[in-house]
């Protein structure tokens, strides 16, 4: 049976990084778990992991590891998650649950969807994480007030359902249901084309750059904050946008398309219309 | 003769909102001035300014507050310091220092070349400020461990330099030098580009908004400082973007190119060269 309570579950949590470590210091500071056991690939991240208590037991070994474990959360990167997918069905026993927190789901949704029945497979997405990663950065306080994305499958039990949403909103997420095209096209919006804006800013200024280096001495919050994003690890990034190709590429030319129309009003000089679309967005952004 | 140091200096600021109030009390918290005297359009922002201690005078009528002002430091809106740059010339006393604090220089310098024979004008940038305005948010610190840049005339005299690059220094910033065509091309890729990427993203992410409520409800820290900007005052942003319209276009050109060369990547699959362009990117923002 699906445990009736995270209470009495084993954690097993795959990939002790910033997401999986957070998610172990945050089960392990509430006493929310009967177990958690990590699974990571490099033995001085494992021996890190439990001497900052983020997992009850840890190993190398994801075999031992996901052995015997109600949940596991798959905390590796998408495409990681879409290697480690195939492998867990020889692994684990049903009724097992297995939630990853992969930043796109459309493709891992499929993947889950082919792993054997009787396992609960759940796709989930929680909105939070660092630029930095590695669990040497890694806070209980990661999740908290934060917005966790759960995509359930058609297959997906009631039980699992409530599992997952229970280890979320213990981790102090709040939880939101969404299916999970509607979920990638949602975070293109709001995740992915951010970041592709905040790269081609640091591009663009890094022109003028090649010209004259002041511009770095005369860059400001505004430009920190607007650029932020593009300090975000490569390799996390390209799994994200090779995973959600085309949502992305509709926002980029979405963007374009605003982008051109402020740029033509401010070409043509019409104040009106420039001033116009500008305090639409100043009002929608003054909103959040 | 131009005052030798700020403390002998009557500064009379006009326009005491975010920047000219914190200004006064900036000057005011360090002693630094003999006098400051502050000019607002309304008789609250006079009472406001001397309750909050930013000035020690107060008025609503220019003429009477910057009547024997050693410095005149214009920090109203652009297009308002270009109003009023051609009634200072039968207002001041040479050799009164006149220094503004616009967003924009190309087009504000050009206005103070006019000023009568006598008078030191010099274009001033403090890059510091909120999206908020108002004496009300006014703070002393505002300018501490800022870039104020200076862009002298070339009538300006090595005295009235001097006496700028002390009050910014004063208020805590670090002064840099420019001409103000090169500090217009440089703070369109720093500042007013990332000013309209922000509002074309709000933009983009409502178009996803009116089909699609739940994107707000995903949207987290990524989106909220990548858009942050879109928030900023409307008419002061207009009054930057149409003054500074050819740099700021060519700098959203060269934006749209390097988007493009990324969602060119994207398209075709291209992981190596899409790799390359986010690592060029990640690398140089790290530096900041």
């Amino acid at each position: 049976m699906v445990p009736k309570s995270l209470s009495e579950a084993r954690v097993a949590i795959v990939g002790l990084g910033l997401m999986g470590g957070s998610l172990g210091l945050a089960l392990r500071e509430r006493h929310a778990c009967r177990e958690v056991v990590g699974i990571a690939r490099r033995p001085e991240t494992v021996e890190l992991a439990l001497r900052m208590g983020a997992v009850d037991r840890a190993t190398t070994d994801l075999a031992a590891g996901v052995a015997d474990a109600d949940i596991v959360v798959l905390a590796t990167p998408v495409r990681t998650i879409l290697r480690q997918i195939p492998m867990l069905g020889s692994l684990l026993s049903p009724p097992c649950v297995v939630l990853d927190m992969g930043s796109t789901k459309s493709t891992i949704c499929r993947a889950l969807a082919a792993l054997p029945d009787g396992l609960q497979p759940i796709g989930g997405h929680p909105m939070c994480g660092k630029e930095t990663t590695g669990i040497e950065v890694a806070e209980a306080t990661l999740y908290q007030g934060k917005t966790f994305v759960l995509t359930p499958l058609p297959r997906t039990g009631l039980q699992a359902v409530a599992l997952a949403a229970s280890l979320a909103t213990t981790a102090g997420s709040r939880v939101i249901f969404l299916e999970p095209e509607r979920h990638d096209r949602l975070v293109a919006a709001i995740s992915h084309l951010p970041y592709l804006l905040s790269s081609a800013l640091v591009a663009a200024a890094e022109e003028v750059g090649q010209a004259d280096k002041a511009v770095w001495d005369v860059a400001a919050s505004g430009f920190r904050d607007t650029s932020r994003l593009a300090a975000s690890d490569v390799t996390m990034m390209l799994d994200i946008l090779l995973t959600n190709r085309e949502a992305v590429l509709a926002m980029v030319e979405a963007l374009q398309g605003q982008l051109g129309s402020l740029a033509d009003c401010l070409r043509r000089e019409d104040e009106a219309s420039l001033r116009a679309l500008l305090e639409g967005a100043r009002a929608r952004r003054s909103r959040m």
